[in-house]
């Protein structure tokens, strides 16, 4: 037996200008695991005064935060740690007192990082937090700045950080606490300046996929799945936000399904610039990234964390993390692969129909860790609760739901919003096929077999002969086309 | 990071009188998991003749399963596989006959294990995922043999097999399928006329405690289950059961809530034999063993599980397995210790409630590794649905439920039926403080804390000094008392 030990912790602590945020993680197995959060709202940026130097009360409500998290920093290695102080910080005229008197209590230096070097932790944090591939523009609302970054990999090929955040447009814009559409009219206009001089060198470069980070994006995409919506941020969801907002005349009255008290008053001042941002940039979709500053701070300590593939790294740390049989998840992989080879053309529309049947068919038996009985729905589970970098939300959802069903009885799939519900029914029937195919955990000893498909209908050929010598995998194959048909799959299985 | 491989499988094949049944497994880090489980219902000693000759009809039923199993053990290395067969084919006269084709299908020699070794490789298989020391008590009711263990540890003081299993009880006690008092009296009184041989070496030696294995009382479990009651079996239960079996006139007929269509053509027999059981022996109370004769064959072959504390294996597996801080695990379990040492004597009655808190101070944490995001739901989930040998399932259930609530707020614990409801709070009470106290994970940075308890209400003294250097762990305190003072459980924090 393995001995178990304490794995070293790290610490990420970032001043922002809203909140002040405390993250304790450990690195296990090609994975970060988090150990602890701290958040206190410190609402640094009230306390600029027209000067731009902070106040006593707004430097006393930090220090206070910082003690706390110091006492936490105790037990943390020096150089396990990393704290950031951000756009407030930097505009404060008398940061050196704030920053004397803290970096005392916290026993550890402050680094006050400019706006370029904010956005490429940021793009770390992404980076390695969100599958996919192809070029990326990454979205980050702060408090008093907004990050915007084209990248590629690990590779950022474009940084920006722009003075506008949800505090300072809530003070600037929102002053009077008015949701009229004149507050959102001239929000949404005043970031679109602020924007402007960025616009050609971002359009230039162009970009495959958006990714938004931290709180502005969380919140709407919390309300979103609250109100019974997909994940996925469009112009159009954005605009009927915008109009529940504004059905409440003052701010403190706001009220939408989904929106917690702690981010309602920062609500539609980040919402004016994320409209903003959608509509000059010309914007189509949205997703919600894994991770974004501290996340990216964390990465930079934890160097070997450094792979391309963040899908495949995610892979390979589950398999090695639950001693999975990784080499048999690749012989279901492959199995799947190859039937799906033979159907027809796009029989599964999506590419990332590929990604999700490889995938289930590598994690589908994380369940077994737990227990045999009920070894489905432990899979299910795991899969949706899980940390998964590179994976979304509805994909680990649906990779759940695909695994509760790799054996035994078939029900048909619940609504989904990672694949057309089509897709996500083939994916399952493929997987289903590629497990039995692949009970002998011996690619040797895998049958001959090739399969076609006519729409929904799917044909095995077998060998007879084949099947008389394997009586367990005969019986498994004509109940599992009885199953299949009987939910209106039709399967047959042909012998020659 | 740690590369996943294939780990190699064992498989145990147990050719009963009622069923055959395969177990392939894996060995992972200190733990067995189960990977397949077949079963058939062969019914091979209904196919006995007055001259104990097997029918062609039931060897051949025997043949096609075995020819199913065959399939699934090519993949398993030889050495890595046992197959035994027990009472009806060491009855049979032409058991050479059966054994002839059986060997050639399996490719594998099948060994007709004698009634002392069957009774030794239960009791292994009990020892192995049982719990608890002192001196234990094995029942096993099998189709055509009951074998009764007494050991202590791994080993095995009195062996013995009986000539009497729920089908040869069946056959001769319920022929006419009637379930008169009649039918039952006789059946009682029969198995206890079979058990008389062996009752004063087994009073004479005694034991502590008494667990069944196998399907009977698998079975009765269930039922139990089903019908709300707790886990333990007693005799009043076993006459309420044979009670209600009664309210049908035929074996045909029989409803019981919780009872399976497979078990009930034998749940008759099997049950009157356990009353005689418990009515010669003058058992009290019985609990379900985790495993019988295949956990004894697989553990046989893998000789490293060998530890005398199966709880301490099972725990150190776990943390293993899920990489958790084991060095932090036993700083928790230490501080829980010492609260509850500094309390009244017997402020928790059961001796149990000791075990269960240590356990939950090392185990508590194990859902971080699934996320941290509602970590106590995903320690419960996993404490409650993990094969935990040595814990019984209301053990696991209340472990789950103390996990689900370690950190953040507080509710009062739901019906559970492992400890006193009093000693169950009290021992979520501890554990919440001791991993408050330990938060730091570092024992020298641990306060230095006295406790003091009058029935429900705690004081903890602690130096304020301490408190004022160290504001957040002060915080967590003063919300910690008031959670539970809130729901009715006093705590004070007295500062000096």
């Amino acid at each position: 037996m393995s001995q178990a030990v304490s794995s070293p912790l790290y610490a990420a602590i970032d001043l922002g200008s809203n909140s002040f945020h405390m993250l304790v993680v450990r690195h296990i197995d090609g994975s970060i695991q988090t150990m602890a959060k701290i958040k206190r709202k410190v609402r640094l940026a009230a306390g600029l005064d027209d000067n731009n130097a902070l106040s006593l009360e707004a430097m006393q409500r930090g220090w206070d935060c910082l003690s706390l998290f110091a006492e936490r920093l105790q037990d943390i290695p020096t150089e396990n740690i990393r704290i950031v102080g951000t756009a407030t910080l930097r505009t404060a005229t008398n940061v050196d007192v704030f920053l004397e008197k803290a970096n005392q209590i916290l026993g550890h230096k402050i680094e006050v990082i400019d706006g370029e070097e904010e956005a490429a932790t940021i793009y770390k944090g992404v980076a390695h937090t969100s599958g996919g591939s192809g070029r990326r523009l990454v979205v980050d609302i702060g408090g008093a700045s907004t990050e915007l970054i084209i990248g590629e990999g690990f590779e950022a090929k474009a940084l920006t950080s722009l003075k506008m955040g949800c505090v300072t447009w809530l003070e600037r814009h929102f002053k009077d606490r008015q949701l009229t559409v004149t507050n959102f009219n001239n929000a949404i206009q005043a970031a679109k300046e602020t924007l402007q001089p960025i616009l050609e060198q971002y359009t230039e470069i162009g970009w495959d996929v958006c990714v938004g980070a931290s709180g502005t994006v969380q919140a709407l995409q919390e309300i979103m799945l609250a109100q019974g919506m997909d994940e996925v941020i469009t112009h159009a969801k954005l605009k009927r936000l915008q109009k529940q907002a504004m059905l409440a005349d003052h701010l403190e009255e706001l009220e939408i399904e989904g929106l917690t008290l702690e981010r309602a008053l920062v609500f539609p001042s980040g919402l004016s610039i994320l409209i903003a941002i959608f509509e000059l940039l010309e914007i189509d979709s949205m997703t919600l990234a894994g991770g974004a500053l501290r996340e990216g701070l964390v990465y930079e300590m934890v160097d070997e964390l450094k792979q391309d593939d963040i899908r495949a790294r995610t892979i390979a740390s589950v398999q090695s993390r639950y001693q999975m049989d990784a080499i048999y998840g690749e012989q279901v992989a492959n199995m799947a692969a190859k039937l799906l080879s033979e159907c027809q053309e796009d029989w599964i529309a999506e590419s990332q129909g590929d990604v999700l049947l490889a995938t289930a068919a590598k994690l589908h038996e994380i369940g077994l860790t737990i227990d045999f009985k009920k070894g489905g729905e432990h899979s299910a589970y795991l899969l949706q609760h899980l940390d998964l970098p590179g994976y979304t939300r509805a994909q680990k959802h649906l990779l759940g739901e695909l695994a509760r069903r790799y054996r035994e009885q078939l029900t048909s799939l619940p609504e989904q919003h990672a694949l057309s519900s089509t897709s996500a029914k083939r994916v399952l029937r493929l997987l289903r096929l590629a497990v039995l195919l692949t009970h002998r955990r011996n690619p040797d000893l895998e049958p001959n077999i090739s399969l076609s498909s006519a729409d929904d209908k799917l044909t095995l050929t077998i060998k007879s002969q084949w099947l008389k010598a394997n009586p367990l995998t005969a019986a498994e194959l004509e109940i599992e086309a009885n199953r299949q048909s009987d939910i209106g799959w039709p399967l047959s299985v042909v012998e020659y």
